[in-house]
């Protein structure tokens, strides 16, 4: 993986690449001062509200048929979110493939395909055991 | 990968590897007539915000010195915010590491750095550039 | 307006009367040290993501009809917000009738009516002028 | 309370006059058609992140010392936050003040002063009631 600008777009093979990626951009301008994880989980739900704000006024079924300008622009805020969840994790000492795992383990559990199929009604319900 | 709750958590080896279990996951519910894009960005920042809160009141200090117990949570959170990132990439066609890579290239020549190292005044400055 | 826990709940007659109901539960708590304008625009967005949690997985219609068993938690969460939003101001000095004003008067001069009729598609494209 | 756009901003001396200038814009444009509860409580929280990204670098002291400059533009995101609360607030049949007063009452029961006093640990701690 390399940042040169001249050399295109880097490639990342797993989130560990581009996790490292992140911490040579932070030190290389000085930015872990800012990077504190509760001002990182800020930026992640700022950039969060960036990418819900091109669905906003849109229908359920429009969000699924983006023009290619608008999933261009989509693309960008999902990589932003991305970038933020990735560099809190690694602040954190977090592995997200692994933390991933234990709560669908969890949610498995919790919501046996055969109780909770299909019903918008029992979706809405089963929220509350949150 | 296996879902079966009898055999422990997963484990995931790649994100598509996640990506696949959470349509499974969710196929052998009926639920994605829930998940249009516009639900799960609503979904995404929903947990971004149950991230943020056990934020809220701590100071920058605090964030970075979680207790064992406060970890754990958090932990659980990021998963959630994973979980749903993953899912609403994949039901926009788009790879999460080469948006990824696309943005950081981006940033590196908006934000050279040598021009940015360091100040926060700077680091302030340069959102504007979003 | 009287915060006896026996005397039932409050009325605030104005924004202002809140303000000051807010000001002096604060005070009781010693609770200002942790309401930095960072930290409560951070409760906010929580209290937010609490209310939108509400709506996530229902139509748009269904968010329109709420049983009343639903529409008194949103209620709660809509108090929640506003509640960080008239202390948030308060912190900052900002008068909330007068600032939603200066900004009306702004979006009467952006949308003219005539231009931003009805059209879901202009409505979309105005947002880029934000 | 008039909306031309050469007679200045509107005063408003109370929510209601509010919400009513509220009705009478999304009428002229016919936009009630975007404003289901779902799509303002979604408005809502991305307008909340727009307010949170002025506050998300900066330390809690500096987020207390805004220059005039930073200050006008924290006003604007208020207002826009206040304008969706508002009118999501009226789409219910809510009254704000009324639902905030039955919040404070519960938490003057929930957290009372003698108990709560001062401590960010319990301060903490006491979010967990939520």
């Amino acid at each position: 993986m390399s940042m040169e600008a001249d050399m295109g777009p880097p490639r990342f093979g797993s989130i560990e690449q581009l996790r490292d990626a992140l911490r040579r951009f932070s030190l290389e301008r000085d930015w872990d001062q800012f990077h504190s994880p509760k001002n990182l989980a800020m930026a992640l739900i700022v950039e969060a509200g960036e990418l819900l704000e091109h669905f906003q006024w849109m229908s359920e079924r429009e969000s699924a048929e983006l023009t290619p300008a608008k999933l261009s622009e989509v693309r960008a805020e999902i990589a932003d979110v991305f970038i933020y969840l990735v560099r809190l994790a690694d602040r954190l000492g977090i592995d997200l493939l692994s933390a991933a795992a234990t709560k669908i383990d969890q949610n498995a559990r919790r919501y046996p395909a055969d109780e909770f199929r299909g019903s918008s009604r029992k979706y809405s319900e089963l929220k509350t055991r949150d």
